[in-house]
């Protein structure tokens, strides 16, 4: 027979799957011989079946009566037994968290009769009466599905006919009228009584509680979380504890370490004569759990020993719930707890100092993500500033400027150097640029997908969104904080992209002394260091040794690669040429763009060749001893010309002013004959070195120049010259051919040895898909996965910005965002067949990543896994990539990794 | 020890990889006892060896000894000697025909003492001199590397001191005099004699002939044409045979059958007195083959004994070369003959008749390119019309119009509707608009591969390119022909697409009476139907039989869907509902476009709805009983408004003139909404269906109502729904459900089962590579070959007609434009795995194509072995599909697939 129920002397903290994520730690602590009050567990198995065919299993009613039975009798009571009731709690509790979304009913037990019972047994009539009621309107609500309305409206008549507002003021008397209309509103709504029958309750409590898993907003959570619609929920039935019955009783919540700072010590709160819910709503003001001393000094004791316990039995920092219930101590939750990032960091290092876990576990225990909190500027804590409201963490950072409600004045502003925080209700496509031009963006509406919260993490800006208690006005210009206050346009105001928070006025900014670190300005091993830069150090040390994948930076200019260099890189995974044809070249570009004629092209790129050549030896030089992977000209040439409607309306307007507008129109007449449709799917990449005759020539020559002269100054270079857009070897081929003449040119000419290696970026499907042909004539394999996203997905990453894209996020169709996250499905499939073909064609081919993903946790451990020698991100990114290459490689090796 | 030299009895016609094709036929002859001049063949292996390692191998020697020998018995006379010499002729011979690109040497064996032996056993001193001096010429040429113009020099100046134009004006003695002179020049230029030793002139001309393998112009040709560089070439090396030795001698060539109406009888040219050089050069008047009979009877009789033998032996229609030396009949080349598209069908069904073939083969003999060709019309062929030049017939048809020399006429012209062909030097991306208004493209430079070329083929539009002999003058706007005729702007030309023949005037043109048959208003069976009709029937009829893919056509009106099914589509595989948008449907499109609220959009759906009903309602009973599959609506929405730039003009001049501008600002603004940077990529296809909430349910609706009418007008509809533009299942399940659930609601309004099905486009990478995630939602999938070439090469077809994409024919990167054949290497291997890992889910899925690449012959090939079920293309296309499908099946039944 399936076995359907379980004691929690059955269950530990690693059958999530089976018993959901309350009901293992339950039983972990109950099996550890902790305070819990006694009950069972009806598995995530039961569950399924429910969904599956609409019925509970046949089975589960008697093994519940065996379980029942069992706790009865420990219990010492029967439930719902009218002298003296067992009551139970009925909650829902799957292996993911789902907050809120799922039901509970408590106080199931109480009726007509046992409320009598309960009213002796507790010496509180007004408590149990209470009770009972608060039953009856749960259990309408949730498990007879009756709207919430008809019950508020009896308690509402209850306590205007009293002149009351709050509930406190209701008498037994009250509650007891209130219970019998409550008792009426069930039979007018259902058409059948409250059911009397203890046993009934339960069942019905159980089956409501596997019937919410599929409630519309539980769907939809589990949609945008990407939990699977099929693991159901589990149910965990136990005996009620009141921590509401008397000074000698109350409630609270726990760390077992500071959860902010990591700090040793107890941290949590705790409210006299009150349930936990009490605790959480935060109706009334808790106390620092260090005064339930004063309170009661045993009950505190045992709890300070049961956090130690817990502590080393999780190996690691654990929250907790507990009440007290006339001076006995219960424990009714706990759960390695949530901290923040730099809590992450100190104490992953103190449970290795306690010998608890070891170097490989630390760094398992931080995450990438954490760093870059670290990394950014925050607000000086010690700055006294009004908070507004609190919204959304939609995107970190600190940003502080002057508030602006629409996307013209943003851009205005900002033009005229004024920093900016858009204020929106929402935004859309069209505050794009406003988008682009603020410091940061605040909206009242929307979630962590909306449309802003989406574009503001794409560009790496501070966002705070869905801060509901703050009233927009865009018409009017102005945002009212639930206090009345009015934040008119111009009104300085600062937001925090970790907390969420709104603050009025200018919030001094400090930098953040983990990126000192990282620059070297900061010494981890001084006196005065602090705990964080300290376990930073340690965790970053042990993540370099561990790691196999080389961490290089993308870089432009000398400036960048040394600050890369001082981030760890090691090497230069992308340097992009293009940089190099704007400023004061833009001239010379724009003849070469516009020549009609070879000779004019070549007198062009004769004047660019010098520039080229200097560029090259800052960067060869900065970057002496380590691989610079350089990319031949690749964006659309029409990206050096003026705009195509810009240009035509200004033809137009001139020719109508009589104006002469000879040289636009021949400007003009090019930017027709470069215009594009679709210019990402153009005229770029090894498809300008083929049409252009001489441009790729004179870039190769400039770096064969460049390299000669680095080496004839005594320093080593490696360069690797790398032809963009390949899609087929026989592109590769013509202007790998191409390339190997002007190097052996130059290095006969320079009687010096280049050691230059050339090879291809795999940024289409099809040289993904053909990549054993390509390896034959490329040295290195770079993936370039954006624009290898933008084309095995068919969309531009301006969508990223546009329309559909936040709407995707809502429905869940992507988990991340595939231009932040590499999509391992499609994309990542893609860079393992290529990897695979690569490699067997050319066993030593290099294999690195230089797309955005280079710098994001979760691609990075997906680079590990799928063989990549490096990846290579913008220099901030360095440290992130380090770690990440780190964790990979402990998760791999521990068999614990995502693949 | 490796073998290099063949006898020709040692090969046959199927050695043609080691003995090339000029080889392997020479050995077929002399097998079947024909009279082929004695001779040997140095293999291609001994090339590649020259090739590998710079030099023959070094058995080679010792191996032509043997053969050498042989021959010198057979012939009774030894190579070059002095009293009667052999001369031998040494030809190149690769696996494909590479004509003119490889060198070849006659005459080898004269030297100062056999010329005199050859004057005597001639008969004629004249011959004799003349032979030795093309011999040093030649040589000098091609083993010798000498510049030709030394040799010519001294030829012009002999011939100017005898003041004649003409080589035949010189005297023995004057050619004596320039053998001296030749001999003169080849000591100064490479500084050694004129080899004297004929074993020496064959090591050396061996060798000249191998190397020419890797001549500049044969490495070009074999890029082009994607023959291996590998291959190498062989070497023939014959006993010269004479057809200038006087009356009873001359030399023709001929087939077996005409090769332009594939009519029964011998067809050839025979000159007398003359080499075989001299027949193809044109310089005197051939005459008919069927007059040799009154020369030389038994000479003609034994050559039609031959060419009735070759047939039996090739089954098939052959070309020959043949010598007649002094009444004695030499065979020195034959292959399997070249015909038009109509000799081919004509043929093909003759040879069944005559036992030679059966029906597959003759299958397998057409192709349909071929049958393309004789679906265009045709100029009348009883028309008389000047010829004014012949280019190369770049895109087949028969165009007639105004000659205008640049885009800007042909457009204003065009567009008061005149018909215009377009006459460049060459086309560049300028150009487009011009081509398109035009009727025809004709160029006096440039190939096959040209911008004109390629895009004209992109397009449809009939093309002559390369036309040298025109002089396009294009500021004066004339062309010149070579007979001094002016093309003047204005004047009407005519031009050949399949001919490159360019004339003077109108030409009448003549509908295709292919076409008429596939109408249905031509019958094959009537006794006047010609030979051509009765074929096609025939082998189209066989083909039917044979095939296993279905046909079904891409039409979006009912007047499409009675051509597609005239032609014999068997459903409609792809109906584009965009066409459904245009018109007069225009203004509630744009209302729906720029709509901002829910209320405007569901207004202007509400419009379309009865619209798109009425279109699937005619579709469906065009159709009735095939299935149509109709794709929702997939195209950018801006393509349904103005555009931006031109919008942009107009309002800035309106503000500039104080006209009002509200409304097209309102518009613009909408323009502006909806721009993207990159269309191809952005918001469409299915992305609409989630981005704009009621679009697809309004189409889904039209759809069910119009299925639902035309069932109970008793006809059968099988619509399928076809969602575009997915990457992910889960795109593909939200629309599916919404579509689901307004199909079951129109079924059980209307009371009847609709029998739909719902299914999607891989059209994206990401869903060919999750095609198992995909089926599991997918009723059927349907290749958008266009769109999934565009991402899988990351370029537009827009490219087809831009800057490079001609360059990359011409480089040779494509071997054909990936628009026109599917690209089996890149594009392919994502339909194969898609279809197999969607079959691996759902083994019922249904797979078919509906890009163009479904009317492609290679491409329909490619579809049958990757297991699909069927192909749609445009209704014209519908024949050639069918054709090919059923050579697909043989072909692969035979194991002579391409795969």
């Amino acid at each position: 027979m399936p076995k359907y129920v379980y004691a929690f002397a059955e269950g530990n903290k690693d059958l999530k799957d089976l018993l959901g994520g309350k009901g293992a730690n339950l039983a972990e602590m109950a099996g550890m011989g902790l305070p819990v009050p006694p009950g069972f567990i009806v598995s995530t198995e039961a569950c399924r079946v429910y969904l599956n065919t609409g019925a509970v299993p046949a089975e589960l009613s008697s093994q519940v009566d065996v379980h029942l039975a069992a706790l009865e009798k420990e219990m010492g009571k029967p439930l719902g037994a009218p002298e003296d009731p067992l009551l139970v709690a009925v909650r829902s509790g799957s292996k993911f968290s789902m907050p809120g979304m799922m039901e509970t009913v408590l106080d199931v037990g109480l009726n007509d009769s046992s409320v009598i019972g309960l009213a002796k047994t507790s010496n509180d009539e007004r408590f149990a009466w209470d009770s009972y009621r608060r039953l009856i309107q749960m259990f309408g609500k949730t498990v007879l599905g009756i709207d919430g309305e008809h019950f508020d409206k009896v308690l509402e008549a209850a306590k205007a006919a009293r002149g009351s507002k709050s509930d406190l003021d209701l008498s037994t008397a009250d509650l007891q009228q209130i219970v019998a209309s409550y008792k009426g509103v069930v039979r007018e709504q259902v058409g059948r009584e409250f059911p009397q029958d203890p046993r009934e309750q339960l069942d019905l409590a159980i089956n409501a509680v596997f019937h919410s898993w599929n409630s519309p907003r539980a769907r939809l959570y589990r949609r945008r979380e990407h939990i699977p619609d099929d693991l159901g929920t589990a149910v965990n039935v136990m005996a009620m504890v009141f921590g509401n019955m008397g000074s000698d009783s109350g409630s609270g919540v726990a760390f077992t370490r500071n959860p902010a700072t990591g700090e040793r010590g107890v941290y949590g709160d705790y409210l006299q004569n009150a349930q936990g819910e009490d605790v959480v709503a935060g109706i009334r003001n808790t106390m620092p759990l260090a005064q339930l001393e004063t309170l009661d000094a045993a009950a505190y004791r045992r709890l300070l020993e049961i956090m130690e316990t817990l502590e080393q039995r999780y190996s690691d920092m654990c929250d907790i719930e507990f009440t007290i219930e006339r001076g006995r101590l219960w424990m009714l939750q706990t759960r390695v707890g949530k901290r923040t990032a730099a809590a992450a960091f100190v104490v992953a290092c103190q449970l290795v100092d306690e010998g608890l876990i070891d170097m490989d576990e630390a760094l398992r225990r931080v995450a990438g993500d954490q760093l870059v909190q670290l990394m950014f500027p925050r607000f000086d804590a010690g700055a006294a500033a009004k908070v507004l409201c609190t919204g959304m963490n939609a995107s970190p950072g600190a940003a502080t400027g002057a508030a602006v409600f629409d996307s013209v004045t943003a851009v205005e502003r900002a033009a005229k150097g004024e920093k900016v925080i858009l204020v929106r209700r929402e935004t859309n496509p069209e505050d794009l640029k406003g988008m682009i031009a603020a410091q940061g963006i605040l909206t009242s509406h929307g979630g962590r997908t909306s449309h802003a919260a989406v574009v503001a993490r794409g560009m790496g800006t501070t966002c705070v969104c869905g801060a509901e208690a703050l009233h927009v006005d865009v018409p009017n210009k102005t945002a009212t904080a639930p206090d009345g206050t009015v934040v008119n346009e111009g009104d300085m105001i600062s937001i925090d992209g970790d907390t969420g928070e709104v603050f009025l006025g200018e919030v001094p900014v400090v930098p953040s002394s983990v990126v000192e670190y990282f620059e070297g300005t900061a010494d981890p091993e001084a006196a005065d260091a602090g705990d964080l830069l300290r376990a930073v150090h340690r965790i970053m040390s042990h993540a370099d040794v561990k790691r196999r994948l080389l961490v290089r930076a993308n870089a432009d200019t000398g400036e960048d690669a040394a600050r890369a260099r001082r981030f760890g890189a090691q090497g230069i995974g992308l340097c992009r040429t293009e940089h190099m044809f704007l400023g004061d070249r833009r001239a010379t570009v724009e003849r070469l763009v516009v020549a009609t004629t070879d000779e004019e092209r070549q007198s062009a790129l004769a004047e660019l060749l010098p520039l080229q050549r200097g560029d090259f030896i800052e960067i060869f030089t900065e970057m002496a001893g380590q691989a610079v992977t350089i990319r031949l000209l690749d964006p659309p040439l029409h990206e050096f010309l003026p705009n195509l409607t810009d240009l035509t309306v200004k033809v137009a307007l001139s020719r109508e002013h009589g104006k002469p507008v000879e040289k636009d129109e021949m400007l003009l007449a090019a930017v027709r004959r470069l215009h594009e449709e679709n210019p990402m799917l153009g005229l770029r990449g090894v498809r300008l070195g083929i049409a252009i005759k001489g441009l790729f020539g004179m870039q190769v020559r400039a770096i064969a120049q460049a390299a000669a002269e680095v080496r004839k100054r005594g320093l080593d270079v490696h360069p690797q010259i790398m032809i963009p857009l390949v899609g087929s070897v026989r592109e590769l081929r013509l202007v790998a051919e191409e390339t190997s003449g002007v190097l052996a040119e130059e290095a006969a000419r320079e009687g010096v040895e280049l050691g230059a290696t050339i090879g291809t970026m795999i940024e289409l499907p099809r040289a993904a898909l053909t990549a054993g042909h390509i390896a034959e004539d490329a040295q290195f394999f770079s993936f370039g996965t954006n624009d290898l996203t933008q084309t095995t997905w068919g969309f531009s990453r301006d969508d990223v910005e546009g329309a559909f894209f936040s709407q995707y996020m809502e429905h869940g169709i992507f988990e991340a965002s595939p231009f932040q996250t590499i999509d391992r499905h499609g994309v990542g499939q893609l860079v393992k067949i290529a990897a695979k073909a690569g490699r067997e064609v050319r066993p030593d081919l290099e294999l690195g990543v230089c797309g955005e993903h280079g710098g994001d946790p979760a691609s990075v451990h997906f680079f590990h896994e799928a063989g990549l020698d490096y990846v290579s991100c913008s220099p901030f990114r360095v440290p992130v990539a380090r770690l990440e290459a780190g964790r990979a490689a402990v998760e791999v090796a521990s068999g614990s990794g995502t693949a």
